[in-house]
């Protein structure tokens, strides 16, 4: 299998960096393999072409009077269809543009209405499990199949004391094991018992298609940076009303519409209870309209083309693992189980650190190694101890952190080839240098041939 | 004196968009005038040249294993380092990457130790009037000159009940008169009497060297797309300590270093007590490189130059106005008080915001009507009257908002030598066309000459 070349039937979108040459310390250079998308993906070119057309007629949005500031004003609101449209939302629900997933999410954290109580499953990442400071949490054990995970919702939501208002935070595929959730069977969980939920896009967006509508989730949230739009942006979309009725996330221009001295001698302030609301101060124009860029793109190349390509590389990627001795997926719901193209495993043997130092020093392939910012999930996917320390430490033959490749649709089947060689190689013929971990850093130390 | 062009000694440094051309409703095009700095500038030519030879090898930071990772967090940890020197910091501050100046000052309002009182004029834009929402906040009367403003705050420090930690929140330069505030002297009131102070640099920073260790003040919040780099990045820099000793200003991934399940099914959290404490979430590397070349450019010109050459568009600007019968400068300190590229300014008998729309429609100028993100202030120097309704209405003689005109690094004398012109034909012989607020937008609806 391993000698099985990827044959893809669709052709990688292009993107910058494709040709960025990386030197390796076993001499030479190669073309950098990005493939720690999950991350953070690489701007798709035409996301740069259009931010490069408009950066000129780039002008302060909303109270200009100016040509280019009514131009930009125009464009940036558009945004929000484009972005609605992508998402498959509703008439009437906002786009709010923010500054990532984590900063959507914090700010729906903002607008709980008082004694709603929020559940999580303990598998979210960071940004999704722990936003709720002001709230009741009820964190929920890891499930191991979507049904379970169904279920484990629907009791937790039953039994809950008072039955007043919840939300329901849930990733829509994991930024670990790239496993696609069952978002629509959760949602209606969800509001079949009075609850509302919000979904995690971050990681499903780039990859698959999001139906707010037809999934019925309340809202959305997701990261520019991740979806081939690096400057700076996120969205939460969704239902208006829970928006509407609290305090804006931020205080300043742009979200108060008139602000006057009170005969106390204080300041009182009407906000606006439009989209501008949580907006406060100067959107980031460049921002929205990349994203916007970015949806256009994957929307005119059809997701059913990108989807159609990643499975055809996740095979690649699952056959040439299932290949290597020593080498373990980590799954939540089973090897065969639905997915994006995110892995993660770990190696007998290996400190996971310092195979991923390897990988980018001998073969030019950046992936990410470490907990991912989903600490518990990845505790429980290593060895069941949700409570075990997180740091990377020397290997004593039990992992303490994981491996995790990812890709999308800017990565050409040579990428995938070389990871899945450079895997074996490593694991059957070793890293031709040591590595050591400094200063938080893993770097190469000398060669193992010749100098031991 | 109208007659008299400008003749600036130092060049206007390059921009994007300086040569867009924009129609005319009176027929033809002109090259665009961006004269709204003070809301957003243009792209420096050398920022956005920068950001496109940087952005192929932009990858994720702080966790990637990969070389364009590496490359990407030294480049962006580096960017501290850069605004720093550029901010004259002291050993030890921090500089945090938030989305705007907005977002720096409700970063600063969430780290508010318990019991803080906040000190902030009325003339403040709302990015610093408003953010002080957990805080007892005493809001101070307009002053009418640098002493008094002085004089106003060390009165109102010493007269706090009880005498426990303060913070002060002042502007470096207004944002509607452009006057430079005595920022040295009231920080050394601030310290005088056991208070802190940020200073809000957003429209000084632009224009003007910023000396956060001469001056003495804790903390000063500025945006890069009013520093000629707009793509979404703001700047929180300033004394560690507040800032450490706070909750995350949005929890999520990054800022925590980490978390597990504990006995009670809840979640434990450690948080980081570095910088990364409160930059939660994925940072914006772009914006905070665009930030760091904006600054490498503004201090290899030399303030000195920049200044030199903003004062003659100051001068030029004023000089035009005072030609003109019936336009009136706004100003808080007199009329030659010292100050940055940002002038407002009444005409009489006309709506702001129609004289705003013909400037853009038969001049191609891009300037600002309305209240500019400060209604209390602007309610000051139109009539004295703090609680005016602050809606763009028709014009009955009595102006209820005002035009801005703002300029700096990129603005050549023709953008300056216009809008002065213009200003004088519309004054002396009227707008050629009628123009009608829609939508809360102005639109030319026909010419006067002959339709009239």
């Amino acid at each position: 299998m391993s000698a099985c070349p990827v044959v893809t039937t669709v052709e990688p979108l292009p993107v910058l960096g494709h040709d960025v040459r990386v030197p390796l310390v076993t001499g030479g250079e190669v073309t950098y393999a990005a493939l720690d998308y999950a991350a953070s993906a690489p701007a798709l070119r035409r996301v740069w072409d259009d931010v490069a057309a408009y950066a000129p007629y780039y002008g302060s949005v909303h109270r200009g009077a100016g040509y280019l500031s009514q131009l930009s004003t125009d464009l940036f609101e558009g945004c929000r269809a484009t972005v609605a449209g992508f998402l498959g939302c509703r008439e009437g629900d906002q786009v709010v543009f923010t500054r990532s997933t984590t900063d959507s999410l914090n700010l729906l954290a903002s607008v709980l209405p008082a004694g709603c109580r929020v559940f999580v499953f303990e598998t979210e990442h960071h940004a999704a499990l722990l936003p709720w400071r002001d709230a009741e949490v009820t964190y929920l054990d890891a499930p191991r199949s979507p049904a379970e995970a169904v279920e484990t919702l629907e009791r937790a939501l039953a039994d809950r004391e008072p039955y007043g208002p919840a939300l329901v935070c849930v990733t829509g595929a994991s930024n670990v094991t790239g496993e696609l959730w069952p978002v629509r069977e959760l949602a209606a969980a969800a509001h079949a018992h009075g609850a509302r939920i919000v979904l995690d896009a971050a990681q499903l967006a780039p990859h698959h298609p999001v139906d707010v509508a037809g999934w019925d989730v309340d809202w959305v949230a997701f990261s520019g940076h991740k979806l081939y739009a690096p400057f700076g942006a996120g969205v939460l979309a969704g239902r208006a009303d829970w928006l509407r009725e609290a305090e804006p996330y931020l205080a300043g221009g742009g979200a108060s519409r008139r602000v006057a001295r009170d005969a106390e001698g204080g300041v009182e302030v009407e906000w606006h209870d439009t989209v501008a609301r949580h907006e406060a101060g100067s959107p980031n124009v460049i921002g929205a309209y990349a994203i916007a860029a970015a949806c256009k793109a994957l929307q005119e190349t059809g997701f059913d083309r990108l989807v159609e390509r990643e499975r055809e590389l996740i095979a690649r990627v699952r056959a040439g693992l299932a290949d290597v001795p020593g080498v373990r997926v980590l799954s939540l719901f089973g090897a065969d189980a639905p997915r994006v193209g995110v892995l993660s495993f770990v190696v007998d043997g290996w400190n996971s650190s310092h195979f991923a130092a390897a990988l980018s020093a001998e073969y030019g392939i950046g992936v990410r190694d470490g907990l991912f910012c989903a600490h518990p999930l990845v505790r429980v996917l290593l060895d069941g101890d949700r409570g075990a320390p997180g740091e990377c430490g020397p290997s004593d033959g039990r992992s303490l952190n994981a491996i995790r490749v990812s890709f999308g649709a800017g990565t050409p089947d040579e990428h995938v080839e070389r990871f899945v060689r450079a895997v074996r190689e490593l694991v059957t013929e070793g890293a031709r240098w040591s590595y050591r971990t400094e200063g938080g850093r893993c770097v190469a130390v000398r060669p193992r041939v010749g100098l031991g």
